[in-house]
C-alpha cells in the first residue's frame, strides 16, 4: 500500500491526499449511519488527475468510493470500516466551465456545489431548475451519480432529465468525453444514462453539460386543503389541464404532518388550518405576475365549484410564499426533533396512491394501534416519503427495534403489489441493498451484474454497493 | 435449421411464421438500399411468444432481425442477404394494453403503430405527442428501438423522454418486466434508456407504458421571415423567453429549400415570399384561443422591433396552419423529384449552427461552384437536414458517385469539430457504422462493445447494426 500512496502523492501532490488526521468528514455519512475508515482520501484537481488516480488504484488493486458533498441518505459515498478502500473527492473540482446562452446550457465540473451552479445560473440571467435541501452542500457530481430528485421534478425532471452530457473516467482511468451540448443524438448506447444514477459503481463522473431554462417572469405559490387523497389527484389533473407546464410544484402533507410540526415548531403558521390533506401549488409564469395570479385564482375556483378543495390561499407576496414552503421543509425538522421513525421514500402511479395510503393506514392501524403515519412529498412526481412514527409513550429507539423490520415489509409488499418504488430519489447505496436484491425483476438485477462485470471487472467502483 | 423452423413453427403456429411467398416487404427497406433475403419472418403474437423465439434462436445459435413498421432511414430493420437472419416482426403485438389519465400514461405494445397510439390518446382526451413523418406506419417499437425524434422534440423530448416503462425479452428469452407508470425510481441502473436507441443490439422491446400531456387548448402557427440564421437563433431565444413551454415547434428552411419546393411543387403557396431564412413556428397553448394569439403577436412585434425577424404571417385557421407545416414536409418531397442528394442528419449546439452553416456553405461552394445545399429542420433542437444537391445540369447519380464521400468528409468533419453529431435522431444501423467506428469517441465505443458483449455475448441481435 505504501507504494500506492507514495505514487499518488507524487501525481497529486501533498494538497491532494489526505492520508493523516482527522479524515471523519469524508469516513462518516452526516446521518452517522456509517462510520467508516479510509485508507485515504484522494483529492485531484483535474479530470487528468481523476484518470491517473484510476489508472493507479487499477494497477494495485484498490477500491474506490468516489464522493461528492457526502449528503447521501444511503451510504452511498462513504468507505467501510476496512480501512483499505481510497475515498475519491471530487471537492476541487469546482470550475463552471462555461455558459451558453443560445444554446441554453451549462458545464460544470462535478464538484461544484448545487447552490453554486443555480447562482452561475441565475447570473447569466438563466434558470436551474434542480433544487433540493442539501443543496448548499450537495455537488453537481453527486447530484448526477444518484439521479437526484427534488421539489421541481414535476415540471422539470430529476437530474437524469437535465443532463445533456458527461465526462466519465472508467474503472481503467479512460476519459470518456462525452460532453455535449446537443438536443438529439443517436450515434450508439446511452452511455449518459448508465452512468446517471449508478452511484459510483460503473465510473467516475468529472464535468457535466446540463440544461438551462429561461427564468419565469413569475412564481406564486399557494395552499390548498382537501378532504381526501382523491381531491388532491382531481386537483393535480385539474392543475395540469389549466396550468400545463406551469404548474412547477405540487406538494402534498397529511394531517398528522402538519399536526406534528404544530406540535414541534408551534412557532410557525398553518394558514389554512387542519385538513385531511394540504397541497401546496406553485406556478412559475412566464408571462407577467398578473397573469400568473389570474391563472391561479382560475384554477383555485374551479377547484373548490368541482369540489376537490375546500379552502385555499395564495401567497401574497415572496416572504409569504416562503413561508408556505418552509411549511412543507419543516416536516423533516419536526420529525427529527420528535425521535427516530421509520423511513420510506416510495413512488407509485399517481392513480395507485390514494387505495395505497388508505390501504397501508389502516393496515399499520391494525398492525400497531396507536401508530402515527407522517406522510408528505411530491404528489406530482408520484412520491411519497411515507414515514411511521412510533405511538405516544413508545420511545422511538424501541420502536424501531421492534418494528422496523415488519413495517418495511408491510409498506414494500404494497408498495411492489401496484408497480411502485422502494427508492424513489434517495437511491440503494448499502441501505437498500439487500432489500433490492430481493425485490427488483430478477431479469433486471442479472442484467445490471453483467454490466457492472463489464465495466468493472475488478469491483474496484464503489463496491458493495447498489448492485 | 429444419428443426429450428419446426420448433419456431410449432411454438408460433401458422401464422406466426412465414416462411415462403414474397417476404420482401420484410427483406427490403423502403428506400430499397438494403434488399436482404430472410431466413424466415417470426411473428410472435405475444411477449411470451417473443421470449420462446428468442430462447430458440440462442439454442439454435440464430441471428435475429427485430422489425417494427421498417420505415428506418439506415439499413437497421432488414435482414443481410445471408438467408441465414431471422426477420422477428413484431407487428401482430399491437395492443394498447391500457390508459391511466391520473397518472397520464399509456401503455401500449410494440407493433402499435405511431398514429394508433396518438389516436387512442386523443379519445381519452389526452396528447401522445411524439410526431414524425412516418407515423401512419412506424410503430412504437422501433419508435423507442430508434429514439425516434421528430417535431416536437422542442418540448416534449425525443421518444427516450417519452417512456417511463419497457418490457423487453434479452438475447437469450428472458423478459425483464420494466413496466412502469413511474416518474422517479432510483432502484438500479438505467436499463431502460439503454435499451432505448440501441436498435434492437441489446433486447427486443416488447411493450412500453409511454407519458400522456394534457391536450392543449389551441395550436397556433406562424411563418416567419428571418435575413439570417443569426436573427433566427436570437427569434428563438425570445420565443424561449416569452412563450416558454408553450412553444412546441420551431423548424427553419433556408431559402434554396423553399426555392427548391417553388420549382418541384409551384401548387404550393408561399405566404411570405422569399427570404434568407424562413421559421415555422408552432404554439400551444393551455389557456384559449385568444391568449394563444395574444402571446404570438406579442412575441412577432417584439421580434421585428428587435430586428430579428423581417416579415410574419399567423396561419388565421386550422387549414392554414397545415398548409405552413405542409410547406416545411414538403421539403423532402421536392428533393426527391429533384434526384438524389447528398442527405446528412446533424445536429450541434443551436449556439454553433449559424457559424456552421456560413463555413460550409462557402467550403461548398469551393469545392464545387453551383451545388445546391438545401437546409432545413429542427432549430430549436440544434437538428438540421443539411443536404446537398447536384449543380444544375449535372445528373445527380454521378455526382453522388464523384462527390458522396468527400462532402461527408468535409460536413462530418466540421460538425465533429464543434461537437456535434453525425447522426441526431436517423440512427446508425448499417449506413453510418463505419462512419462511427471512425468518429466516435474511442472510450464510448469501448463501453459499447463491453455492453454488447455483456448482454449479447453470441451477437445474435441484430449483428453488423450500431456497433
Amino acid at each position: 500500500m505504501n507504494a500506492f500512496l507514495d505514487a499518488l502523492r507524487e501525481r497529486l501532490g501533498e494538497a491532494g491526499l489526505l492520508t493523516g488526521g482527522d479524515l471523519s468528514a469524508y469516513e462518516n455519512d452526516w446521518r452517522k449511519r456509517y462510520v467508516g475508515k479510509a485508507l485515504a482520501v484522494a483529492r485531484p484537481a483535474s479530470t487528468e488527475e481523476v484518470a491517473a488516480v484510476m489508472h493507479l488504484c487499477h494497477e494495485h488493486r484498490v477500491a474506490v468510493v468516489p464522493q461528492g458533498g457526502n449528503t447521501g441518505l444511503v451510504g452511498g459515498s462513504t468507505p467501510d470500516d476496512s480501512g483499505g478502500q481510497l475515498v475519491l473527492s471530487l471537492s476541487r473540482m469546482k470550475r463552471v466551465r462555461g455558459i451558453d446562452i443560445a444554446n441554453a446550457s451549462l458545464t460544470a465540473e462535478a464538484g461544484c456545489v448545487l447552490a453554486e451552479v443555480q447562482a452561475a445560473a441565475a447570473q447569466a440571467g438563466m434558470l436551474f431548475p434542480l433544487s433540493l435541501a442539501a443543496e448548499g452542500s450537495c455537488t453537481l457530481g453527486g447530484n448526477l451519480a444518484t439521479n437526484a430528485g427534488g421539489t421541481q421534478v414535476l415540471r422539470y425532471g430529476n437530474a437524469r432529465e437535465l443532463c445533456l452530457g458527461l465526462e466519465v473516467v472508467t474503472a481503467t482511468g479512460e476519459v470518456w468525453q462525452g460532453l455535449s451540448g446537443l438536443r438529439k443524438d443517436n450515434t450508439g448506447y446511452d452511455l449518459r444514462d448508465l452512468f446517471i444514477g449508478s452511484e459510483g459503481t460503473l465510473g467516475i463522473i468529472t464535468t457535466a453539460t446540463m440544461k438551462l431554462y429561461p427564468q419565469p417572469k413569475e412564481r406564486l405559490t399557494a395552499l390548498a386543503a382537501c378532504d381526501s387523497l382523491d381531491g388532491a389527484v382531481a386537483l393535480l389533473g385539474l392543475a395540469r389541464e389549466r396550468a400545463g407546464d406551469a404548474l412547477t410544484g405540487f406538494e402534498v402533507m397529511n394531517r398528522a404532518s402538519l399536526a406534528l410540526v404544530a406540535r414541534e415548531l408551534p412557532q410557525l403558521a398553518q394558514p389554512l388550518g387542519p385538513a385531511e390533506w394540504t397541497v401546496l401549488l406553485e406556478l412559475s409564469d412566464a408571462e407577467s405576475a398578473e397573469h400568473a395570479r389570474a391563472v391561479f385564482e382560475g384554477l383555485l375556483e374551479a377547484a373548490v365549484e368541482r369540489g376537490c378543495v375546500q379552502n385555499a390561499a395564495i401567497a401574497q407576496n415572496l416572504q409569504q410564499a416562503r413561508a408556505f414552503w418552509h411549511l412543507r421543509e419543516s416536516i423533516p425538522l419536526a420529525q427529527a426533533q420528535a425521535g427516530l421513525n421509520i423511513k420510506h421514500d416510495i413512488s407509485l402511479p399517481v392513480s395507485a396512491i390514494p387505495g395505497f395510503v388508505a390501504e397501508m393506514d389502516a393496515a399499520l392501524a391494525a398492525y400497531l394501534p396507536g401508530i402515527d403515519v407522517i406522510d408528505f412529498g411530491h404528489l406530482g412526481d408520484g412520491n411519497l416519503h411515507y414515514n411511521v412514527q412510533a405511538p405516544v409513550g413508545v420511545a422511538p429507539a424501541e420502536f424501531l427495534a421492534a418494528h422496523e423490520v415488519a413495517i418495511n415489509e408491510l409498506v414494500y409488499d404494497a408498495v411492489q403489489q401496484r408497480g411502485g418504488s422502494i427508492s424513489a430519489e434517495h437511491g440503494i447505496g448499502r441501505l437498500k441493498r439487500e432489500e433490492l436484491a430481493q425485490r427488483k425483476d430478477p431479469t433486471a438485477l442479472a442484467l445490471m451484474r453483467a454490466i457492472k462485470r463489464a465495466l468493472d471487472p475488478l469491483d474496484l467502483l464503489n463496491p458493495g454497493r447498489l448492485v
